[in-house]
């Protein structure tokens, strides 16, 4: 069996690992999880890596060396309803990587760590494994409780690890030479563009809103179609003029998900349409842009209706450049592979972005199916994982 | 006091019967049903009418005389947290009439009747009263239950009425002359024309659909625009397309008033997106034409943006004209009241599209102002009502 089948093979095996029957649910913590890290620790020491877990419940293989520390890997739990590549895929390659490189000498040492909770599904929050790796784990966090009241110490406590020293997980900066990860691309762009893999130039920044137009209801029969201030029609109007302007800007995308009308009666004009708002671009000065042209465009469409207009900010995350200097290095190993160098930002958040905050990071995105992921039909082919694993060879070869 | 003052009173009166304490809710075969059944009952015999409640509830007072019956009235029910004219006004107004009229002879009989359910809040049934005295009155809704699980059986032989002899409250069609309802406007359409009164030219048929698009679901992160197959924007181009092709249609309302997202989630393209659709007109045609453009708008749009489309008939109401003779004796007696002649359609459902089945209608609307309704900031104006009290009374007394 090659390498890339292998991987495959064991991403399959740790499918399997669930907290439900009939499909995919490895949340943090959980029994499941518990399984999970155990198979895969076993893994990890057949490769020859000195396997532990940190006490947020991050395992992390090791292999000894000179100076700093290069990190490879990703995360081990799911999202509900979850395929098998994304977070282990990166994991498991990081094993076959060791497996590879054998007796090989490097100037330093090598750790493959596999998250335990990069979904954020169990509790409310995400990036726990990788925030505590970075020491930005909140101690209030361990008392969020799960949909079962469950607190997040209790959780933690029954699962082996130990709520009262998650400050021990932290990484000093200066032990660190880099992170790098490998993970499932999640949308449809390589696959558009025909390449296997993808190097990632940023983790997009990211604005939350809520927007709101406020109108008057009425009644669906007496009232003309001239005297209504339907606050329904002025969110669709919005919303379409929002599509059409992140259309025209390059790598902006613009979604409207939520969308909650008030009374929501069949037989009663719209008096209020609220509309979550979720913007995206790997620069946060062409975001920052957008989202002033979109509230200026929903103050227009407001005036020219004669509707309130109310947005509440909820939020942004900065976009987070992957570092110039591992990124060229990426690229030169993916155009050593023989395949097009591809670069492209990734529109959903990684551990990445939490890694960036202590260390240098990269990424390289493998082509899926059709672009789909959180779903059981999430898929990989054989031959990009090689050309993926053989990237990473190069890249950490080079590295040394 | 005026005629128009004292009728305004009554409404006071009658709105302080409620099932709440703080707001005006009067449903079906409720103890405040009853309370105001009784009220009205004993205005009705101040007037000299003989009072009298049929099988299902609804309140008559007979005027003897010789030939056929001329029948005046509206319902004493209400939807939740009302106000207090919709239906009422034109209970007491007809009561008024009658006191006006005095010991004048006329060649028919006159009834004003109380329908004890018009707005169908308490069982899942509209026109109830006046459906029995229609002969529509289906034995098998007497099993349909309220929110508390108490049949309308049940509630009837509470109030004082006898479900097994339903039938025995509907009126042969050769014993009635016509039906004429005085009701208010529930819009803004004579407001903005500067009229006190109009005379209605039909109960508006309507339409009711439930249109679904059909995208895929997707990654708000991932995905790039122009890969998209959003649902929701595919809604919100056809809701604009529906609000502009009605514009554009004198005298046709179409609504989209509940709009539901799934999944619904601020970070996941929508995969499905339902709308509910209510289209209006007095004209059956031009109210038929109209869904056979909206339908085809939806596959246009549909085909655009390649999400599929999914159209289901929730049913059609046919429109009902008034009776055109009744109708222009009314505009004779608003002509002769010194007001200028406004038609309009009623795009609300009332009682006289019910009693159109068995006699000729007529109906008059009271301005309402800001076109408010269903809403306890209902008002109408004592001039108003005293110019409508004229016309009806130059009504009846030309018809006879």
């Amino acid at each position: 069996m090659s390498t890339a089948a292998a991987v495959l093979d064991r991403c399959a095996r740790l499918g399997r690992l669930s907290e439900e029957p009939d499909r995919l649910v490895r949340r943090y913590a959980t029994p499941a999880m518990r399984e999970a890290n155990d198979l895969v620790a076993g893994w990890m020491r057949e490769a020859g890596l000195d396997a532990r877990e940190d006490a947020v419940g991050n395992l992390i293989g090791r292999r000894d060396g000179a100076g700093r520390t290069l990190m490879l890997g990703s995360h081990l739990d799911t999202v509900i309803a979850a395929g098998r590549y994304d977070g282990p895929l990166g994991v498991l390659a990081g094993i076959a990587l060791v497996e590879r490189l054998g007796e090989a000498p490097l100037p330093f040492a090598l750790e493959v760590v596999g998250f335990a909770d990069e979904e954020g599904v169990r509790y409310p929050t995400t990036f726990l494994g990788s925030g505590a790796i970075t020491g930005r784990f909140a101690p209030a966090w361990l008392r969020l409780t799960d949909d079962r009241g469950v607190t997040m110490a209790d959780a933690l406590r029954a699962f082996g690890g130990d709520p009262d020293a998650v400050g021990s997980a932290a990484r000093a900066p200066e032990e660190l030479l880099a992170y790098c990860e490998l993970h499932i691309e999640q949308g449809p762009v390589l696959e558009r563009r025909g390449a296997p893999v993808g190097v990632v130039t940023a983790l997009c920044g990211q604005t939350h809103a809520q927007v709101a137009f406020r109108g008057e209801a009425g009644h669906a029969g007496t009232v003309p179609m001239d005297a209504r201030r339907d606050a329904l029609s002025a969110a669709a109007e919005w919303l379409l003029a929002a599509e059409a302007l992140a259309r025209d800007r390059p790598g902006l995308v613009a979604t409207v998900g939520r969308l909650v009308v008030d009374p929501g009666a069949r037989n009663v004009i719209s008096g209020e349409a609220r509309l979550s708002l979720d913007v995206r671009h790997g620069s946060d000065a062409i975001r920052r842009e957008a989202i002033g042209d979109l509230r200026a465009e929903a103050q227009r469409v407001a005036a020219g209706r004669d509707v309130r207009l109310a947005w509440e900010a909820h939020g942004e995350i900065a976009a987070v450049p992957t570092a110039p200097e591992l990124r060229e290095r990426l690229e030169a190993a993916v155009a050593a592979s023989g395949v097009p160098v591809e670069r492209l930002p990734s529109g959903a958040g990684h551990d990445g972005a939490a890694m960036a905050a202590i260390t240098p990071i990269a990424m390289l995105f493998v082509r899926c199916a059709g672009g789909i992921s959180h779903n059981p039909a999430e898929s990989v082919a054989e031959a990009g994982v090689a050309i993926a694993l053989d990237v990473l060879e190069r890249f950490v070869r080079e590295l040394a």
